[in-house]
């Protein structure tokens, strides 16, 4: 069982990059998969001490060594064992300024502890798992979000399968444009399928359209799901107009 | 008098990230200024919530309203306050993950309280503020976290001068390395002539060589204060190796 | 009399980094400057050749010496003694694949030969002069085009206005889009503004919305203008339907 | 089978990042690809007329039909072939500014005839090859030129594998930088074993490092090969001193 977890670093849970995430993460299922997705507000990630800046060693995955002086302060941990877990992620960003969330960054900076184990015990702790990236955001932007996590992933030991990434620039709900879900449709089958192949199955092509009747089940569902978070999340977030 | 904050964006407050920022107000000190460094990471600068996403005029800078659900809980209001009696900021930071520090990013995500303003009163709040950028990494990814910058500050009001980013990706201490000084030294330089010229004075050229007698006291001088920093900062940093 | 060049990159002489360069021209032109729009595709850029790769000093703006292995062979020198008569440039393109267009970094590349000048003359033939840079395209990437654009730009020795950049990325006539037609116009006004004050003069603030009558007889015009062009340019370009 | 293709976006044949390109293609070949080097300057490739935003169906690839109104003109046609004809490519470029330099921008800007193809035949020509991209320069934009290049090509239908990308920023011949020379030789491996495992091979780890033995044989080899192209280049070339 292919196990893919979807990492949503916006604040608001029933958003456009949350929408995105909920398409691509269905469609995994569709293909096989199990997912799930965290919200990274839920978690408190503090920034990168850079320790590894002093001397190359001083940065490990700390887990029960405790090395890192943010092991156990704050929820990094958390997140970290879930993507160790995980055979494939897709990350999905709000656009502020041009660029992944400041949530997403600290999230990307702490994972230096698990690339770094290449020279702890020979291999990125990451080494082999698949990644997709999703930015959405009014404002220009999303392509310098998903071209940096891109170069990123790919450094930290990640594949990314062809069409892995999908953006969303348009005003409103993302869920009325076809182009984007279907994009987002076809990152979470893409993901799957590159996850298979790269350890030796071998199916059906690389990108397909979905027809109406199944992208407008998904598309109500998606509506739905955002909804329902929106009201929760709501009561949490008084201080919104 | 022209007043120029210097914001360095590491934890570490000896490294060539500091150093580089220190050369530069040290060049604005000459051309006339009054500065001051702080450090980003002295302070807990929180990500933003999105709160312009639900609906624009919910984002506004809080100082006494307290709109913003993060005023007073976390350290930006402080930053804020510097920022906005500044005429010039410096940013440094450094460079991780091909990119400007997981808290540079959250500290210009919250600065969208005071851009945002432009819909509460007229003008951002960083209109006509000058600023300059430095990064600094062995790694690649010092033109991605300017070219980021850059944009974001343009965007928010801020003018760039001429030669107005630094960076320095060579091994070992920036202090060796005569370019990426001489370069410090003219951001600073051209920070301070800008803010002057855009003011109405006018006054020399935009980039000049600085003679070696001035460059060595100069150095010499960044070493000690990094070297000052580094001790006292070792005792708060025991896990360091 | 302030000079102001818009430089436009795209083969298109009508489309919407057309219309965005004339607003922000004509912005300019209010502004009391004299301006003047070339289309680069009108002109033969051939790609750099990194002579000073080979020893640094083998690059030199060629005008008269012909150091240049490409001068006189294509179109660089007169668009290099444009961009020199000019106390600004407004450069705007097309987003082709999350950037600026091949012929922009053509000639930027190409335009290495007058900053170089640095290590012949002791300035680069840039230093001082002000830079606006436009980028329109439906998909994602002006953000990434703006910020190599900027980035390069302030390291040739262009300053760079508060609000001195614009895109638009949303579909059909940028015309009937107020905020892009707005933010082009005040880039216009900036540029000079800055240019002015630079050198001495002391103006009014740095960023103005226009009112309704003068967006709507501005828009008009421009439009003749992009049709104009586009009948004149179809006759060109037969096998487009 | 596995065809590998070189695609070389510098003028310098000779240069770091031939270097770099061949001791990636080297691995490739080590691996059971079989592989061969082009030099992109050696092709004229003219800048893309965007012929598909007058009508998105005005841009396919030509080869016989010649709907492109360069088809035929330049040498683009050539480089195509050879992309078609592959399964997986390297690009590798110099860095210019920052990015890409402006010859490997227009063959991209190009590469959209093969790629529009998924309107008029339901795929794009390019879906499911494998890509890594090498960038080479001693100033900053190495991650810039090769974010925006990973970018371009996972929407192209791209795939990227693990170690993907390769850079070197240092000063003098990369030859004698270990890592630089390991991570190309990795790049090339990940290249083939992508390419194998996605066709339905299941092969070994995605990371290795090489033994000096096979190390100082690589370099040497490849110190010849770029002697021989320098020699041989600079006949062509009587203006470098």
């Amino acid at each position: 069982m292919i196990r893919v977890l979807g990492i949503h670093a916006s604040p608001r849970k029933y958003g456009n990059s949350f929408k995105l995430l909920w398409i691509a993460l269905r469609a995994a299922e569709n293909e096989g998969a199990e997912t799930e997705i965290i919200h990274l507000y839920d978690y408190n990630i503090g920034p990168c001490f850079a320790c590894y800046s002093d001397y190359y060693l001083n940065c490990r995955y700390p887990k029960e060594r405790k090395e890192c002086p943010l092991s156990g302060v704050d929820g990094f941990g958390e997140v970290a064992e879930k993507i160790l877990a995980s055979d494939a992620v897709v990350f999905s960003t709000p656009v502020y300024w041009f660029m992944a969330s400041g949530v997403l960054k600290n999230l990307f900076d702490r994972m230096t502890s698990l690339e770094n184990m290449i020279y702890h015990v020979g291999r990125s702790l990451l080494d082999g798992k698949v990644a997709g990236v999703i930015a959405v955001g009014e404002e220009a932007g999303a392509a310098m979000a998903l071209s940096w996590a891109l170069l990123t992933l790919v450094n930290m030991g990640f594949h990314i399968p062809a069409w892995g990434t999908t953006y969303y620039h348009g005003k409103g709900d993302v869920l009325e444009d076809k182009q984007a879900v279907s994009d987002a449709y076809n990152l979470g089958l893409n993901i799957v399928r590159a996850t298979k192949r790269l350890r030796g199955s071998n199916e059906a092509p690389w990108y397909r359209f979905i027809g109406e009747d199944e992208y407008e089940s998904l598309v109500e569902e998606a509506r739905k799901v955002a909804e329902k978070n929106k009201a929760e999340q709501r009561r949490e977030r008084p201080w919104l107009k």
